[in-house]
């Protein structure tokens, strides 16, 4: 395709969706050319975001993540006037499996609103690439006004990390368990919650989900990073809509509280240096992994490869200096990725 | 210190402990001149590897494995005549916590043994790193004539499939539970399983160890990645001993198997492939977090750094262009990592 990026700020400004789409699909490429674009772009936008709340979303399959953010998004749209962009991270995902957010119909109501914008994860690869994509894509969706930005996360392993690394809040969702008060969250994440909610609180399940978000919230006193500030365990339904405005109070009452002493600014200057250093680390892989000259070598190393323990140290020397000197004719080592001056 | 390869290289392949443990040390190194002095120790020991038994364990805290490798190792040396090397990977372990092998008293009768060797994991940082001084921790302890390698791994998250990429066998070790038949396992894991114990298959629980192991077994079936062959599910007690022959027999049925029809030697390559991108990654991440120039422009830039959205991007942009000027220094660049011409 041909990429006008000056064009293409100003329509994703103007809140064009189709322009938002192509913008989006630009920061999912890894192409070289596009990259640069992707950077220009960028550059552009950035001015115009900052403003939007940003809300990460846990919880394993089964929490009902997709069915919340459904009708919570609804909500912000119709009850309070926000827009509502929708990203995910999921580096398992491909563009056709049925991952998180690939089934559209589990957010059908949220879909079908102006208001609101649904972006599937980046398809494939590696986490690195599939955050700063994300990364990249929330400054393309605050650019186009969306003041509510939720990133959705699959619920296991690193993404919860990494997302908890963009976001100002990060809400976690459990289920009441048969049992296992602690079912719907994985250990080890509990601590990255600043606002946990037992969601299915309906019907028979109100009871046990009562008991459940109590017995969460003693947890939490000893698993949280800060200890100024209790982390409030919600119950919530998705179904009959209850305790759906006091956790959205919630996350609001997190982000007055960020607000108040400066670390809502300290957060996200945190977060810009972890956003630089993945940057760098994703152009120098991916350029290893693309760079043609450096393919050839590869796939010549690879064929000639023994189970040797010194074939894999050989060819690793071999690479590396192949590297070295495609080095200088990188785009990233021009200087040439959207930097104007 | 000074470090004369050659030396190091003699008093390894003579089995001198105190010599193994300063080749371990260096492998574990991530200083530039500790890589060149490691690289070219190592392409003088690989000749003299390759003939081991190389056996990943697994399973999570409470699956009872440094009790079992204990026993196992034990076992190898006294009763197979087999030397044995225990190593780890952990890649949240710090050398002064009470991580996976650092408690030496579980492993107390392997320990004092003459020919058993136990490393507890390289500390600290980040998988790639730890995955690959264990790699050639392996490369030191084969050379230094330990026949058996087991390598032990916390039972969580990506450190399992890194340790089932530089072993033949991989062996998962789970415990009968209380109701969920699947405790002690991390399910995405099981699949990488080549054979499976029910451990603490004692006393009173003996009974539910068997029909866990049954449970296992056809679960086995559905999600293993080898079609051909059955992945056996044994019982096994560590206290007691009951059980370890046959699943030690069961660990070289499985090597069999991979020889009978090339597949070992396969593996193995799969396995140098997968260890020549780790190193070259590895090498330059490496780089870029400790080369001198580099980390005086980073710690101004991220000294600068503000909140708006192109401090990240112009910041990874200077680095990257920095990174390119310095990598002609860099000794990978020069090609002196120990290749000899």
């Amino acid at each position: 395709m041909a990429i006008d990026v000056p064009e293409l700020v100003d329509q994703v400004l103007a809140g064009n969706r189709q322009v938002i789409a192509r913008a989006l699909t630009l920061v999912e490429s890894s192409k070289p050319s596009h990259r640069e674009k992707a950077h220009e772009m960028l550059r552009q936008l950035a001015p115009h975001t900052g403003k939007a709340i940003r809300v990460g979303i846990s919880g394993v399959p089964g929490a009902g993540k997709s069915t919340f953010i459904n009708k919570m998004g609804t909500k912000l749209i119709k009850e309070h006037g926000h827009q509502v962009a929708v990203l995910a991270v999921d580096p398992s995902s491909t563009r056709t499996g049925g991952s998180i957010l690939g089934d559209r119909t589990r957010m059908g109501e949220l879909a079908t609103l102006d208001d609101a914008f649904i972006r599937p994860s980046p398809s494939g690869g590696h986490l690195g690439g599939v955050a700063r994509a994300t990364r990249e894509a929330m400054i393309v969706m605050e650019a186009a006004g969306y003041d509510v930005v939720l990133v959705e996360t699959v619920g296991v392993g690193q993404s919860e990390v990494a997302v908890s690394e963009m976001v100002d809040t990060f809400l976690m969702l459990a289920v009441a368990g048969t049992g296992d008060q602690l079912q719907g969250i994985k250990k080890g994440i509990l601590e990255l919650a600043d606002v946990v909610a037992v969601n299915k609180a309906d019907g028979d399940n109100a009871g046990n989900a009562r008991v459940s978000a109590r017995e969460l919230s003693i947890a939490m006193k000893l698993v949280q990073a800060d200890q100024n500030r209790r982390v409030p365990v919600l119950t919530c339904s998705s179904y009959t809509g209850d305790g759906l405005d006091d956790l959205w109070q919630a996350v609001l009452d997190h982000r007055e509280y960020l607000e108040s002493d400066g670390s809502l600014q300290a957060r996200r200057l945190e977060q810009q240096r972890e956003w630089l250093w993945a940057m760098v680390e994703d152009e120098i892989l991916e350029s290893l992994r693309h760079e043609p000259k450096l393919r050839e070598v590869a796939q010549r190393i690879e064929a000639d490869m023994s189970i040797e323990a010194t074939s894999a140290l050989k060819g690793a020397e071999e690479i590396l200096q192949t590297f070295a000197q495609v080095v200088p004719d990188l785009p990233w080592a021009q200087g040439t990725m959207g930097s104007q001056g």
